[in-house]
């Protein structure tokens, strides 16, 4: 009944004509995999396009096609829910280079075979163009609204700047108009994990069945740690021991906080593929909005005509606060309405994919009717 | 002729007795390496014992005897520097479990193997109980001083608990009394990626003449992070390009700080034995001054009539501030003596290594006459 009330539809959009990519190529026979939930309505008027973060995926509101576990938003996507089904129509699509339908570097070539390391190095801009071709196909000429977090948030900064005419509102959510270089250390690190596992075989291990699982979930470990707060993990696990009474003075998971780790890094590698991880997180380090534009920031929001809200979490130390309040006085300097808010929560960076009551407000607000 | 100034001497010690070690065993036939700088006076007073860091060694003021570089510690130790070896007899051993000469995995085990995993986890009281025989040895009833910085503070505050009436003065630097979930969790990272190294072969790679290289690099990359600041990536790198003009559009380090990770991990591969770094941040997750001392920090110091100095940097985000002053609450409700001064610096938790002229002053302050 609820998914009957949720009208989930699972579609994918073949793309007639070739993408063409920020790096100069261009990609044939581009498939885009999107969720949606909700009804468009007569004018076409009601639609909220939905971007998810580096390792989600379109399922905003219906079981994980591997994990079966509920949609990665149920709480906020959803009948009479902050993001309002039945006032709404909410598309999610899988981003290019993803591994949930959309074109990515394990779908097939012309040629036949995988991809693999032949696929080409895309960019946040090139994921937004592929989405922008599904809301063609639907007949959307201009959004309700825009909504990411994290790296949804750099999509929907990207298709502000680029799309300006195509969205009345855009939210934001811990989120950055451009990568530091301390996300693109930890990136490095993560892409390195993989490369060094000898099963990665210079991307080529879709026929051997077993990918680079081991560096995957090395590199699964280190992302975590960035998306956790200190003071999240010191209440939730401190120095807790797993399962035991006293140390083992050995190198099992004597720990909780190893045990969860290990856990999140081997559960990763069941959901994920590896070479995606490495396409998806080098178009995230590549991000730099302003670079796109000349250099300044608000020359991007120059030809924009939507209302922005942006969000940030104060025990996030991936996307700090800083890095909102430099989208927010870019588009004070490009006079478009914005309004920004500093949430408390103790989850740091998935503060926003996790129970903030306070944030549910600023979003069922920010999208009004 | 500084050199000459400095009288470095290379010694090591075979301990005569085996070694009680924590975890319950006995370990025979240790080896303790380390240098001495200085002079020891006739009444045996003016001996400074220093204690390094995770991945450190014994070589302060003597260049490295694997890659030739200065002493980790050049700028602190020497004639008329803060730690000043025409007054001081400075002394620095390599850890119990390292790699520099001290008995660690790679040593040969009674059966003429490399004890490799087989080698008993190691705590970082015993690290110090191997030390404190150095002193024996020496004749040094007590020290003028200890002294350490992360690793070697939590030797430092060991050291103080355990044999309070051996040093009269004791000086910690960007150190902590136990080590935070956050801070196991980046660890388990660094060791799951050496284990997930084929070549790690379950600890057996010594007679491979190869060991797990890209495995023990991701490790390095990852902690590498964490010993710099946000900020100061961001200065030193931010997002310029490495030897180039344009981003690629491929796998290349396209960014300076991708190149400069990239190379931390291979060179440490050349001068670090994996196994021992498997054994030390291990001994460094299980360390927790206040659990030994029946869960009250303050208990720790009791015996204590030692006067203690305790340094933070303000952008050490991996042993920050507030693990500091937890220390100085502590030595305050046990009345001990405790001078605590937090240092603006930009180079994170790798400060106490660097140009840092406000610390030369506090130390040679504190060291005093």
């Amino acid at each position: 009944m609820a998914t009957a009330a949720l009208n989930i539809a699972s579609q994918a959009l073949d793309l007639t004509q070739p993408l063409s990519l920020d790096g100069g190529q261009r990609l044939d026979g581009v498939r885009v995999a999107y969720e949606t939930y909700g009804r468009l309505n007569p004018d076409r008027s009601n639609a909220i396009m939905i971007f998810h973060a580096l390792t989600g995926d379109q399922c905003v509101a219906s079981p994980h096609p591997i994990t079966g576990k509920p949609g990665w938003w149920l709480r906020m996507v959803g009948p009479g829910k902050p993001i309002d089904t039945d006032r709404f129509f909410v598309i999610c699509a899988n981003v290019l280079g993803g591994c949930y339908g959309s074109t990515g570097p394990a779908s097939l070539a012309p040629d036949g075979q995988p991809y693999a390391m032949r696929f080409p190095v895309i960019t946040i801009r090139d994921m937004v163009r592929a989405q922008v071709a599904v809301l063609d196909a639907l007949g959307i000429a201009q959004l309700h609204a825009v909504v990411g977090g994290s790296m949804g948030g750099m999509q929907a900064l990207s298709f502000a700047a680029n799309w300006p005419e195509r969205a009345r509102s855009v939210l934001i959510l811990a989120s950055t108009a451009r990568h530091s270089a301390q996300n693109i250390a930890f990136h490095e690190v993560g892409r390195q994990a993989i490369m060094a596992d000898p099963k990665w075989n210079g991307g080529d291990y879709y026929a051997a069945g077993k990918g680079p699982e081991a560096g995957l979930a090395v590199a699964r470990m280190a992302a975590h740690i960035t998306y956790l707060s200190e003071e999240g993990m010191h209440e939730k696990f401190g120095r807790k021991l797993q399962d035991r009474s006293a140390k083992t003075f050995g190198f099992d998971a004597d720990f909780q906080v190893e045990s969860y780790l290990r856990h999140q890094g081997l559960s990763f590698t069941d959901r994920f593929d590896a070479n995606s991880y490495l396409y998806i997180t080098r178009a995230m380090d590549y991000f730099d909005l302003a670079e796109e534009h000349g250099g300044k920031l608000a020359d991007a929001f120059a030809g924009s005509t939507a209302r922005f809200c942006l969000v940030s979490f104060d025990t996030d130390w991936l996307y700090p606060t800083a890095e909102s309040r430099t989208i927010a006085h870019a588009l004070n300097a490009a006079g478009a309405p914005v309004s920004f808010v500093e949430l408390s929560a103790p989850f740091g960076h998935d503060s926003f994919l996790l129970d903030v009551p306070a944030l549910d407000r600023v979003i069922a607000g920010f999208l009004g009717r």
